[in-house]
């Protein structure tokens, strides 16, 4: 298959890797604002042509990978739907979907009903096509949101590429996905970041970061993520993200009552009801 | 030496495991209100007598630990003192030092001097004596707070057992370790426990956990902590827990705003600030 991937990253990188493990790619073009990414995914064979525009890496494309920061996609979306090839498939790999597929249905035109919108639940801190990785799908959930106006021929093909990645592959309702991923991915990065600063922001606050032992290490980890993509995704899912965070405000307001007043018999109770979710849910040989 | 140990858990296993292995344990004794977690401790070797009260197990002590949840500290401060031989150490592991210095004050009189607070910077969410590791503290930090009523003489001598467990030893005033690990301990403690309850009790919360990837699972890895022993810490540094709540929650206040307006650079600068701060004092190797 002819691949075109615009926004040569990490996800996209680990994409391209995992399908020409698979046997599956006959040429992939890719498309970058960084030059220095592109030279390293052609260096380390993951595309065959560096495009000086979208318009040049998508121009006899067979499948088109969107897999810039979601912010960025409004007007990939605008340059792709220009230099198209008919029959093209268009799916992307962002973080939240709503926006994204309202930007791609008023790009698209007609294009809009082969476009796949994806959501690979996979990924590391580490940015960087450097750090592509053919394994990094595998046993991992894929989570396809098409609406109602996607082809099915579409999706069953894209499904099918996605399924060969090794990833286990889903489908959702777009806002069921943006609010499902505001509560355990998006609010999870954003407090995250937010403790980390606001403890930074302390007059004393480096040499109390000194002091973080395994558990703070394990709860900031996320927060070495790239900035610029999560405030994308925290910009793009604004409506989800926003009714999660007020929902954790007011549990926070309650906590701090307890705190202030020492009424352990509340914290007790949210303690443990955490606990007892967490230990539920989380994968036992996870729980080190 | 003659060693009692009231609390018998993970840590207060660790640290007798640790010292039989470093030859300095020539008896041990345990007291615990779980009768099952004394029995194991002595099926591991861990201690030779399983008492029935605490005065039974501190009456020939050289050496007293207290590892019990620090909730139960003032009880067992009291009781440690009426049956204290003369000239015995004592010391603790709690998280928390300014109200368990309070409470040993108030209890052991003349024994005060003899009491050196210790908080050793490790653990695993695995609680319970069948967890004791010898190695727990091998490389880690122990933070000692003593007072200006702390005997010189005692302090060198609890420096020396902590230092043989492998511990990096060092000695900080109370007040500022409460500070410190409320920031970087307990907040995050209680903000992760407040997250998976407050997913969880959404009306399809259970739904929604069952996403989480691993970014979720590294940031609520705490929160399958104990809750009895974190509801005792957040009780017993309230105070300084409260600010740092206090502090965090501002934040969110203005990113909330920040999510519901769209405000993109608002947004970003929190992040950078946070991912430029959470790379600089993370241990590289960790950064996965």
């Amino acid at each position: 298959m002819r691949i075109a991937l615009v926004g040569v990253g990490m996800i996209g990188g680990s994409l391209l890797a995992a399908w020409r493990q698979a046997g599956l790619v006959a040429t992939a073009s890719g498309y970058d604002v960084d030059r220095r990414a592109l030279e390293l995914a052609a260096g380390r064979g993951l595309i065959d042509r560096c495009a000086t525009s979208v318009a040049q890496a998508v121009a006899d494309a067979e499948l088109v990978v969107v897999a810039t920061p979601v912010g960025a996609m409004r007007e990939v979306f605008v340059q792709i739907a220009a230099a198209l090839p008919g029959g093209a498939l268009i799916t992307d790999v962002g973080s939240t979907k709503g926006e994204v597929i309202d930007q791609a249905r008023a790009a698209l035109g007609a294009g809009f009903a082969r476009f796949v919108p994806a959501h690979p639940i996979a990924g590391k801190e580490l940015p960087g096509v450097e750090h592509a990785d053919a394994r990094l799908f595998a046993g991992k959930r894929v989570v396809l949101t098409p609406t109602t106006e996607t082809s099915a021929e579409a999706l069953t093909r894209v499904h099918g590429m996605f399924a060969r990645t090794g990833a286990r592959v889903e489908r959702m309702d777009p806002a069921e996905h943006d609010r499902i991923f505001a509560a355990v991915s998006h609010l999870p990065h954003l407090l995250s970041f937010a403790l980390v600063a606001a403890i930074g922001a302390e007059a004393d606050g480096e040499r109390k970061l000194g002091y973080g032992g395994a558990g703070f290490r394990d709860f900031t980890r996320i927060a070495a993520s790239s900035p610029v993509m999560w405030r994308d995704i925290c910009v793009a899912n604004r409506a989800a993200l926003g009714e999660e965070l007020r929902g954790y405000r007011a549990l926070l307001d309650r906590l701090q009552q307890a705190v202030d007043s020492g009424d352990a018999t509340a914290l007790q109770q949210t303690f443990e009801l955490a606990a007892r979710l967490r230990r539920q849910w989380a994968n036992p040989a996870d729980a080190r």
